[in-house]
C-alpha cells in the first residue's frame, strides 16, 4: 500500500487519489468517495427536489433555493449537497500594482478567471475582503467560511508577498468554488462575473442590502423533509462536534511542530551544515600548505565533503518551502474551517432545545401546533443541512489530505534521493 | 574522482589508501605514500647505519641505537625513520574486571596481544598511564607522544565506558606501534612482552631509573651526520610550526562543530522527528472516528509517514555514533597529537641558539673547537630527528584521514539511503 500510495504519486499527477466522479439517475455529476462507492456497490447520488422555497425571502432572485442529493441504504443515512455536473473553479493570477487618487494610493489587483465564463474580473484585496464578510453573515451559520488570508500592514508590495496572497487566494476561491450553495449563490456569482464597474456597484448595494441572512438561510433551502430521528441526530451532531474539536487539536500540534521545524531547517540546522562544510574545507586548506607530497586525492575528498555540506545545508533550507509549505496551508486552511463549527454546531442545538420547549409552550397554549410544526420544519432542514455539511467536509477533507500527504511524501522522496545522489 | 573516492570505500576494504608498502636496497619495508614513490619515480628507503651510540647511556641496554633511512634527490631531502619489515600492532581487548586488597579494590584489566609475540599479556589503565609517562619522560621532546584517554572518576566500571575507554587505549597502542623508534624502545617493549609479574617488576623499576630522558634521548640516535643547512632546517621547522598551528586550529574547529551537531542530532532533531511522527499518527487516529467512509488510504498513509517519521528519528540519533564518532576520535588524537609541537619545536630552536652561540663563546676561548663540533653535531642529530619525525606525522596524517573520510562518507551515503528507503 504504503509503495503504490507514494508510487501513485510519483507516476501520475492523479490528485484525486480516493475520489471518483460519480453521475445519478438525472446526469448531473459530483465527487465521491471511491471506497464509498466500493461499500455500496451502486452510485448513491440521485437528486429529490428541484422546487424553490423562497416565500420568506425579501426579494425573489436572491436566494435561489438550494438541493440535496440524498440516499438511504443500510443502517445510515447519507445527505450530500447536489453536486453541478461541471465543477467550478477559478484562476486567480496576474497580480498588477494600481493606483488612484492621482498615485496617492497603490494596491494590488488580481485577475480572477472562472472556468464558467473564462471571462477574467478584476478584484482587490478589500474586495475579497468584502465577499468575505458578505458570505459571513449570509452562510456563516450554515457553512464553515474559510478565512481570508491575513492583511498585512508592512511589504505589501514585495513579490514575495503577494506571490503568497495570491496563492491563499488562489486556495480560498477554490475551496468556495466546490462547495455548491457558496458557488452558486448570488453574491459569490456577482463576484466571479460582474460585467462592468456600474454592474459590481449595483450588485453590491444589493448583497450588502440582502436580508437572508444567518439562520435565515435555511428558510431558503427546501429538502425532502422528512422526520429524523432527533436522537440520531443529536448523536451525529455530537460524533461530528468530537471529531472536528479532535482534529482542531491535531491540525494545531502539526502546525506547531511544522512551523519548529521550519525555523531549525532554515535557522540553526542550516548554519551548522555550513559550519561543517567550512571546516572540512579549511581543513583541506591547511593540509594543501604541508609542503608534504600524496595527499591530492585526501585534500580533494575533504573539500568535496565540504562543498557538499554547503550544499545540503541550501537544499536543507529550502526543503520546507516544497514540502512542508503545502502541508502547512492545507492545514492552515482547515484550522481556519474547524473553527468555524463550533457555532454552527451550536446554532443547530438551539434549534433542537427551541423544538424541545415548543411542546412544553403549546402545552401552555402560548404557541399554536402550527407553529410547532413550522419549528420543526426548520429543525429538519437545519439537521438536513448540517448533514450534507459533514458530508461535504469529510468527502474534501480526504480530498484535500490525499493530494497534501501525496505532495508531501513525493518531495520527502525527492529530497533524500537528491542528498544521497551529492555524494555519488 | 569522488566517485572513486566513496566507490573505493564501498567496494573494498583498503584503508591504505595512498600508502605503499616499500622495500629498500636491504630488503627493508617501511610503509610511504604512493604519490610520493609516483613522483620521484623510485624507492626512497635506503637505510644508512645501524651502529650503536650509547656511550652516553648509564645502563649499556635501555637504548638501542635508532636509525634512519635516508634519500636526497631533487631540490629537497627526505628523510624518514627506518620502518621495520613487520609493522608492530597490538589487539587490545577482552576488559576483565579484578579485585585486589580482599574484593575491597576493584579495577578493569585489559588483555593486549601484540603480533611479534602472539602472547597476551594484561594491564590496567594505570599501567598505560605509566607508559604514558615514561614515554613522555624519555620521547616527549623528540616525538608528539598522543595523550592516554581521559581518567574518568565515576562510571567506571559501566560497559558503554568500558568499550569506548578499550577502543581509545586500542587506538593509542597502534599508534605508538606505527611509531619506529617508541615501538622498538625497552620500555614498550616491556610493557607488550614482559612474561611474568616479577619480569614486569623489575623491568618497570628499570624503566623508572632511565635516564637517557629528555635531550639525552637523541644521544642515542645516529644518523650518518651530515651538515644540513641551517637555514633550510629552519625554514622547514618554521613551516611545520605553521602548519601544526593551523591544523591544531581547523582541528578545533572540526571538534566543536561536530559535538553540536553530534548534540542536535541526539536531542532536539531526535525529539522533532519524533513529535512530527506522533503528530501524522495523531492525525490519522482522529480521521479513524470519523465514521465516514473511503479514507483507509489516507489513514493508513498518515500512518506510515508518522512511522516513518520515528524510525528517522532514531536513525538520525543514531547516526553521530556511526559517523561522527570515528571523525571525533580521529580529530581528538591529532588535538593531542598536534598540542605536543610547540614544546618539541622549541626544543630545537634551543639548540639552533646553542649552536649559533657556540662561535661566540669559542672566539671568547670560554669552549674549545671540539665543544662547538660536538653541539653542531648533536643540533644535527636533532635536526635529522625532527625532520623524520614531520616525514612520521605527515604520512600517518594522510594516512588517517584518508581512512576517517572513506568512513565517514560510507556511512553519510547509507545514510541518506536508508532514510530515502523508508519511503518505498
Amino acid at each position: 500500500l504504503w509503495l503504490s500510495y507514494t508510487g501513485t504519486c510519483l507516476n501520475t499527477k492523479n490528485v484525486g487519489g480516493g475520489w471518483i466522479e460519480a453521475q445519478n439517475s438525472r446526469g448531473q455529476t459530483g465527487l465521491v468517495p471511491e471506497d464509498y462507492i466500493q461499500v455500496r456497490g451502486q452510485c448513491c447520488l440521485c437528486s429529490i427536489d428541484d422546487d424553490e422555497w423562497d416565500d420568506e425571502s425579501d426579494d425573489g432572485k436572491s436566494t435561489g433555493g438550494y438541493t440535496w442529493s440524498q440516499s438511504e441504504e443500510g443502517g445510515g443515512t447519507m445527505q450530500l449537497w447536489l453536486y453541478p455536473q461541471t465543477q467550478l473553479d477559478c484562476v486567480v493570477a496576474d497580480p498588477k500594482k494600481g493606483t488612484k487618487m492621482y498615485g496617492l494610493k497603490s494596491y494590488i489587483e488580481y485577475q480572477i478567471t472562472p472556468n464558467s465564463t473564462n471571462r477574467p474580473v478584476n478584484h482587490r484585496y478589500k474586495h475579497f475582503d468584502w465577499l468575505y464578510e458578505r458570505l459571513m453573515e449570509k452562510f456563516g451559520c450554515a457553512f464553515p467560511i474559510p478565512c481570508l488570508p491575513d492583511k498585512q500592514v508592512t511589504g505589501r508590495f514585495e513579490d514575495e508577498f503577494i506571490k503568497m496572497r495570491m496563492e491563499r487566494l488562489q486556495g480560498w476561491m477554490s475551496r468556495l468554488c466546490r462547495h455548491p450553495v457558496v458557488a452558486n449563490s448570488e453574491v459569490f456569482q456577482l463576484f466571479l462575473t460582474y460585467t462592468d464597474e456600474k454592474d459590481w456597484k449595483i450588485g453590491k448595494r444589493k448583497a450588502e442590502k440582502d436580508e437572508t441572512v444567518g439562520v435565515m438561510v435555511f428558510t431558503t433551502m427546501d429538502p425532502e423533509i422528512r422526520e429524523l430521528d432527533p436522537t440520531e441526530v443529536e448523536q451525529k451532531c455530537e460524533t461530528f462536534s468530537r471529531f472536528t474539536r479532535s482534529m482542531d487539536d491535531r491540525v494545531k500540534d502539526l502546525l506547531s511542530v511544522g512551523h519548529l521545524h521550519w525555523k531549525r531547517c532554515t535557522g540553526p540546522l542550516q548554519k551548522e551544515y555550513q559550519r561543517i562544510g567550512k571546516a572540512f574545507q579549511n581543513l583541506s586548506s591547511v593540509f594543501n600548505t604541508s609542503g608534504y607530497q600524496g595527499e591530492a586525492t585526501l585534500t580533494e575528498a575533504l573539500t568535496a565533503t565540504g562543498k557538499t555540506y554547503e550544499e545540503i545545508a541550501e537544499i536543507c533550507a529550502g526543503q520546507p518551502k516544497k514540502d512542508l509549505h503545502f502541508l502547512m496551508e492545507t492545514n492552515s486552511e482547515y484550522k481556519g474551517l474547524l473553527g468555524c463549527f463550533p457555532d454552527i454546531i451550536g446554532v443547530h442545538k438551539a434549534a433542537i432545545e427551541k423544538v424541545k420547549e415548543a411542546d412544553r409552550l403549546v402545552a401552555m397554549n402560548k404557541i399554536g401546533p402550527q407553529d410547532k410544526h413550522t419549528m420543526a420544519k426548520n429543525l429538519s432542514t437545519m439537521s438536513y443541512a448540517l448533514q450534507a455539511e459533514m458530508n461535504h467536509f469529510h468527502s474534501n477533507r480526504i480530498y484535500d489530505y490525499n493530494r497534501v500527504m501525496q505532495l508531501y511524501l513525493q518531495e520527502q522522496v525527492q529530497f533524500y534521493e537528491t542528498v544521497s545522489s551529492l555524494y555519488l
